[in-house]
């Protein structure tokens, strides 16, 4: 598995609302700890990057393949109607994707999951369930 | 300039919120008509896709680039803070990706332009003069 790239922390407020679960070639994969959805954040691990267009042509193919197989794990995994993709930054600057399984009926659905109401933490046994299931997924 | 793909069709939804700009290799690029916010659209000329990890690996690699040549010339012709992307379709399932730019204070800031209260049109001119900053940010 990559190691972290050095030079490279991450946002303490990412930190503290995601739990790190693997590293990819590019990115740091977490997990959001946010039980109201299924919820998966790659941060590529460029210090200076604050938008996906400051990625070199590499960075940004290598950023397309991480999200778009990270995608299909997390609906092969969750099963879910929608996968919803989003690179915003209004709150925190440093770059990162998000990652969201949706389904009918899910908290604002079908509004956007960004700035809705208070995240709820998982019980950690969940976490790790769920944590196990994308590990699963994204290794066939 | 391509050509419009043969089978394409357009959701009735995403014609009636937009206009079109210009044609791309994947993608036909749209104007939101939202003066809200300055915001364009990239809807992949595939009939059948419904996510991005659907598409082919080299229509993945377009979209990438499409997404960000469109990106950089809206910031450029914005002066924008920050650049918002995302791709839901939970509401309209044909495929596609906005791209919006966002400044402090702009409405619904720093919370997401979707499903935020009612479109506001532009001006004739005022959608004009917009589709002509983009045109020319993206003919350097």
């Amino acid at each position: 598995m990559p190691a972290a790239k050095a030079g490279f922390e991450l946002d303490p407020r990412l930190d503290r609302d995601s739990e790190q679960l693997m590293w990819l070639g590019l990115c740091e994969l977490r997990i959001m700890n946010d039980r109201r959805w299924p919820w998966l954040m790659l941060v590529p691990q460029r210090p200076t990057a604050l938008e996906i267009h400051d990625l070199t042509p590499l960075d940004q193919t290598m950023l397309t393949f991480e999200t778009n197989t990270v995608s299909q794990a997390l609906k092969s995994a969750t099963g879910c109607t929608k996968i919803n993709i989003g690179a915003l930054g209004n709150v925190v600057p440093q770059l990162h994707v998000h990652i969201v399984a949706r389904n009918e009926g899910d908290p604002n659905w079908p509004g956007p999951v960004w700035g809705f109401e208070q995240r709820i933490p998982y019980a950690r046994e969940d976490l790790h369930r769920f944590a196990a299931s994308i590990r699963s997924a994204l290794s066939p």
